[in-house]
């Protein structure tokens, strides 16, 4: 290897990280009405960079949600076409309490780069942007193959503005492969893959009782209390060993081949070095008979995620609410219909709500679970391209979390994907003290760099 | 009657009101710590009323908690001794946004007044306030009898402090008899005495899983969630026909005399009304077998209040929580010990606690049932007071709240105690639009005065 663009990036590394500080300072939450302005901000400071580096016809493209943003680079005849995504919306940073430094003013410690978002995405959408420029600088202005960039600012809110920008777009999209920078290495300095990903469906059962908040001396005994209507409720979908007892959940539930589970077996993995290190528990829970791997890649899951009702702050109040909700949420594998799943799940529910209250589901999010192949060059370009950054060879993995956007490719625009992240298993995604790994940063603009050389070589 | 004192309270009415208006203003939720001083507040403005009336020995009394208030008048050798008791402190009034005028800006509508702590139990303390005031004037700056007045600001937070001084000043609050000013009429119009009220247990069961949030995607299938753990917990004290499951937990409870039941059946009460015009709901719940007035009486009950942790915000956040919690009460019967009681609770949460959480059970506050006697003569003074009133024959009724100072004045100072209220059944205790019908305020006053002035007499 004796990239050059690979050399800018190593000379570049300094400035890399401080831009992508800037990038992390917009607090960029989706799920928060009042940081709508902060997504759009996030989105127009990536078009900005964009047009510097040199990228064309770039868009910021409205929707009824959060902004979408399109770039593209088209001037590589005969050279194939990848399709870059990543998002810049972030998860909310709660509990603010327990961040060791503001979620929103990122920090360096012990070599990581510490910030709500740091790695989930917009340390891996800065990789992206940072491979561009890089391969633009070592090229002479241009870029190895054609280049398109849809990003977005709705992922960890359901992403329903790509996914119906992916339908009706779907030549301006086109491409022969897609490049997802939102997963992460099995293990530190192993270059990883990730060609599964499970579905999600996330609901809020909202129950109601009595029209008004009721005092639980006077009315405890004759009034329903939506609060344990829905502990009754959420009680009954899954048994305590972890089984989901919805009627014909399991039913199309595609299991994986023995293959993939032998190879997951070689894995680095040690289930109580991950109880230790990631999780923190007495011990780990879940279905008995299936490896933890197997457990988070490939069964499908149910969780409560917060039960909004009632009186919830410190001391004691004797209501007996009118209303109250419950975010559930279940994750899906292969095979699995996320609209037959929603049938089942709200008909059960129907069925053993208790008398007295009535329930409502809402469907906040939907997407299914994806598997892509592994047969196809883009992906032997990869592996090319991680051993000679990381001089190791690349392990395929799944992922328990959801990308839908994986699945629209396949399904809509029908091209492969490469899912080649570089977070780390304990970069606290979605929790307090999110980080990013410095190094991976960097070894992952290389790691695109060299694989759209590779690619364009081909 | 041609009572002085009654006289002066209707020619004053209009004034009373507005100085209970001012004591409604102050936002003395005993439970929230940034209302410390609101608390201190209510009870100094008290204190100031009951110097201007001719109290004596005023003491605000620091506490570890909120403060109580004490005075008394005892120049009146040779008769009986009245302790009287209500509260300053009030309930939280959340949710705001239900409230038609805003909870302490309080508004007259339809002859109410509308605030928090109208009813429960400011009103309730300013017409004992100015009964007195009225006697004193009506009686030539004296009272027809001895008076001791113990208020507290820590009702509604289980009132330790006062529990305490109690035990510790037994001589000093020594009295013939006590009243309480904490209840409610059982219809608009019908002379009320309470005679029996359930205790209380209140806790809060803690839960921590895994030692951060974690990403239901990445963990979900693995990870303990103690949310869940708390669902299924819960589900298990209680069945879905209002029966507590805890073993044990009936062991004790005492049911109510065929006399008391008989005298319940006669009450102006209709299930069907009271399910449209106070709960609202589609139905009423509760152990099956037992009538609305025996279950909300003289029924144990176990309710949900809250369940704060994880996400619950509007919007979907995918994330097991590291800890998660529940505040749940438990109403007891006659005869049920709460520390019995806490014992089994306890020990079947632990039992039951799923693997991979550890549960903390914290007691709130803690009170035994009671119920009181009514054969002495102040419970005839008092019926006769009301029926010169009211122009009505008194009813005895129980109430399925918890008063814990009347099983203390009956326990430890050895005293009966009048409950005498003058709240109405859709006052909305505990509830957005908490009210208190302005009649019933001035009724209350001149009910007060002529008891004091009937129990002088005899």
């Amino acid at each position: 290897m004796s990239s050059n663009a690979v050399a800018y990036a190593r000379q570049n590394q300094a400035r890399f990280v401080n831009e992508l500080k800037d990038l992390l300072r917009i607090p960029s939450i989706s799920t928060l009405t009042e940081h709508k302005a902060d997504v759009q901000r996030a989105a127009e400071f990536v078009a900005a960079d964009m047009k510097r580096i040199g990228l064309e016809n770039i868009e910021i493209i409205p929707t009824s949600g959060h902004p979408l943003l399109y770039a593209d680079w088209l001037h590589a005849p005969g050279k194939p076409t990848v399709l870059c995504y990543a998002h810049y919306d972030v998860q909310p940073p709660d509990p603010l309490d327990e961040w060791i430094s503001p979620p929103f003013e990122p920090t360096e410690r012990n070599n990581n780069i510490y910030a709500r978002g740091a790695v989930d995405d917009k340390g891996q959408l800065w990789m992206q942007m940072k491979a561009f420029e890089s391969l633009m600088q070592a090229h002479g202005g241009k870029l190895p193959l054609n280049l398109k960039v849809i990003m977005e600012g709705e992922e960890e809110v359901g992403g329903e503005s790509i996914a119906a920008y992916i339908r009706k777009e779907g030549k301006k999209l086109k491409a022969d492969f897609a490049l997802v920078s939102d997963t992460e290495l099995f293990a530190p300095n192993l270059p990883t893959l990730c060609v599964g990903l499970r579905g999600l469906v996330y609901t809020e059962i909202e129950c109601t009782g009595a029209k008004t908040d009721l005092h639980s001396g006077m009315y405890g005994g004759a009034a329903p209390n939506p609060l344990f209507a829905l502990i009754e409720i959420i009680s009954k979908l899954k048994d305590s060993k972890g089984k989901i007892t919805i009627p014909g959940f399991y039913q199309h539930v595609k299991a994986p081949t023995k293959a993939e589970l032998a190879a997951w077996k070689k894995l680095p993995f040690k289930e109580e070095h991950f109880r230790k290190t990631e999780v923190g528990s007495k011990v780990l829970t879940g279905e008995p008979g299936y490896s933890v791997l197997y457990r988070t890649w490939a069964r499908p899951t149910l969780e409560v995620h917060g039960m909004p009702g009632g009186f919830t702050a410190p001391g004691a109040k004797t209501v007996i609410p009118a209303k109250a909700s419950a975010k559930v949420s279940m994750r899906m594998v292969p095979n699995m219909d996320p609209d037959d799943i929603i049938r089942k799940y709200t008909k059960y529910i129907k069925k053993i709500t208790p008398k007295g209250v009535d329930v409502k589901v809402k469907i906040l999010s939907k997407g299914e679970a994806c598997v892509v192949g592994t047969d196809n060059h883009y992906v032997k370009a990869a592996t090319e391209a991680m051993h000679e950054i990381f001089k190791k060879d690349t392990v395929f993995i799944r992922s328990g979390g959801s990308i839908p956007i994986v699945g629209d490719f396949q399904n809509v625009l029908k091209i492969p994907t490469l899912m080649m992240g570089f977070g780390l298993p304990d970069d606290n995604l979605h929790a307090p003290n999110e980080k990013f790994h410095i190094p991976n940063f960097h070894r992952g603009i290389e790691s695109i760099a060299r694989l759209f050389e590779i690619v364009a070589e081909q």
